[in-house]
């Protein structure tokens, strides 16, 4: 499996995502799952990954070939992020079809993309890319996306994201998102690869990669525990009637 | 769905059930997923169930059956929890077999239950029951299992739970579980119902059906988010490489 999450604020976007990929238990490689394209000062475009792992480096390897070909449209000649989803979409859409036309076959190959990213003076976005080649954009209300295995990193993000978070903050927030999945669920696994995006910057962050010995990453997972077990012991007692 | 989360420890057995269900987003129904059955200073034993609500009624309602007509072996004859949990099994399998015999077909009738209890002087027991009646049984380094929706509530447990765990902290701790779950799925809803077994007593627990209107629940789940925000600022911020 896979986990990737990616936030749109308004300081700008920040992408973690994981590099596990197994088929089955006795068969775990690391691959990367953050994809980056740009021109300094034009435009940054981001991608994340989940599912089948030949459909998303096919995606990659089209949207690659574009550009190495400049077929066009192609990611540095769309205008706008709306655009780069389209054509993110119709690739995506293309390399499902291109394995098989039985849609009920087309699920085993399915996978699910982000892509955020800003050009020029346009808006910083964020789309959340559907196997299908729809999309939804990221808003003020719902700043963040996930794919892959979610469940377990979401109820720290539903209670403590917003929008309007400086960037370091959500950064800490969803570390801790990660921390949590990568507990619960063997088929998440470090290192992850961590990209925060600073609006209007246009350039291509250098991004981080934080393996197993991170201390940064160790010391907030191991903070992250004490905190909560402490505030267990804060939480008041429950009422006679509930242990009767 | 469903999200029902069951604790083995020392001092006993907790139960927490949720009462949601839905056939699509539209037929949503409170329907109660925690049955108790028992004698006093004989025998006590909880069942949850989660999965396809004629399947888990028809369970309920055979074993009640067995019981109202003495059809032997039934809950109040056989000796020990492990056989409790194999009548148990054979019950839910032989339910699902009556409805198809195609395997294939048989899934969409799969649930999920966990049986807990204690018979005379037996050990306390859990067992998380499976569609096919086979099932495995809760140990000291497993105190617990969850059927249903169990992700987003798998994280507190995985992080905070231990077998020595006094029950009432145990049940704080399986509460803000239930809590995360609810904030982060509709399809898990209020009213749960709590059940708390003291070890050895053989005494029907009261239980207690927490509502909406609960002052504790309420509190607590208000108190939680607030320490879970404080912690975040608490946590150290990235050093500079993760930003750039």
């Amino acid at each position: 499996m896979t986990y990737c999450c990616a936030l749109r604020l308004k300081d700008g976007l920040v992408f973690i995502s994981d590099t596990r990929t197994n088929a089955g238990v006795d068969q775990i490689s690391v691959f990367r799952k953050l994809y980056t394209f740009g021109k300094l000062k034009e435009r940054f475009i981001a991608i994340q990954t989940a599912g089948n792992l030949a459909t998303t480096q096919a995606v990659i390897g089209h949207l690659r070939n574009q550009l190495e070909l400049q077929e066009q449209p192609n990611l540095y000649t769309v205008n706008t992020m709306f655009e780069v989803a389209q054509l993110v979409g119709r690739t995506l859409r293309k390399v499902i079809e291109d394995v098989t036309e039985d849609t009920l076959e087309q699920s085993n190959y399915y996978c699910s993309l982000t892509v955020g990213g800003q050009i020029g003076e346009g808006e910083h976005q964020l789309y959340n890319i559907y196997p299908q080649g729809n999309f939804i954009c990221a808003t003020k209300d719902t700043p963040f996306f996930q794919i892959g295995e979610s469940k377990y990193g979401k109820p720290i993000l539903d209670r403590a994201l917003t929008y309007d978070m400086p960037l370091d903050e959500a950064l800490r927030c969803s570390l801790l998102s990660f921390d949590s999945t990568l507990r619960s669920n063997v088929s998440v696994g470090l290192p992850l690869d961590v990209l925060v995006y600073h609006i209007d910057s246009l350039e291509m962050p250098k991004g981080k990669r934080v393996t197993q010995d991170d201390e940064y990453f160790q010391k907030i997972s191991k903070q992250w525990s004490e905190i909560l077990r402490a505030g267990l012991h804060e939480i008041p007692k429950p009422s006679e009637d509930y242990l009767e």
